[in-house]
């Protein structure tokens, strides 16, 4: 437990939240700025900052339960469509520093909701260097 | 294998891609259409169509490359932050239809990948009502 953040305050009930699942490790709620209707965070219970720092046993439940709220939100929602999305870190709009997914149900193409993605490979990157910087050993 | 889906393709080497990592069920590439230096897309090998309807098993599998791509990308290209993304279904911006994850670096706050969430919940959503429709069982 880190004091002062508020995802681990939720999960040890101190904040209240709109829950969706809780389990010894895993925690679903709905995200009190709602994007979209029925938008849910999934975070694991202890801290750790985000997706890139947390042991893979804790990923691997938070990901389960965020692929059944997603089913959930066309099921009973009606959504059209779900976007899953973890920001690591500020400069990727991480806003609180403790691990979440956010499962965004989607009714349409044009709602509060973008997400753009431009093509920027017109900047002659050089993909097989960079492939080979990156390459996993 | 599907036939026509370009990531069977891929995953089946008929079609070349700039590789970071293969194994027996994953296969991590960087996606042609650069947003950022380094944006790698992780798929599972066999097709499923998006993030919700890929066994679990797999989906760890994948999350798990993702992180480490994530890692690398802060490590080796200077990052500042990595978004993990996965759409599902047209509506969620979608393209490919076979499960796969963006793996996006990021190097500033202002760059090519645009991701905006605003709060809607001013709309007066009922979100305890909500959360009931979509509490797991």
């Amino acid at each position: 437990m880190q004091k002062n953040c508020i995802f681990c305050q939720i999960a040890n009930g101190e904040i209240p939240c709109h829950k969706i699942f809780e389990d010894d490790d895993v925690l679903a709620f709905l995200d009190i700025s709602q994007v979209t209707k029925g938008h849910a965070l999934v975070i694991c219970k202890e801290h750790y900052e985000n997706f890139l720092s947390t042991p893979k046993d804790l990923v691997h439940k938070v990901m389960d339960i965020a692929q059944r709220v997603g089913q959930v939100q066309i099921q009973m929602l009606g959504a059209k469509g779900v976007n899953i999305v973890s920001n690591c870190y500020e400069n990727a709009g991480q806003s609180v520093m403790h691990f979440h997914v956010h499962v965004i149900p989607r009714y349409g193409k044009t709602d509060s909701f973008i997400l753009e993605m431009k093509d920027n490979s017109k900047e002659s990157l050089n993909l097989p260097a960079i492939a080979d910087q990156i390459k996993l050993k």
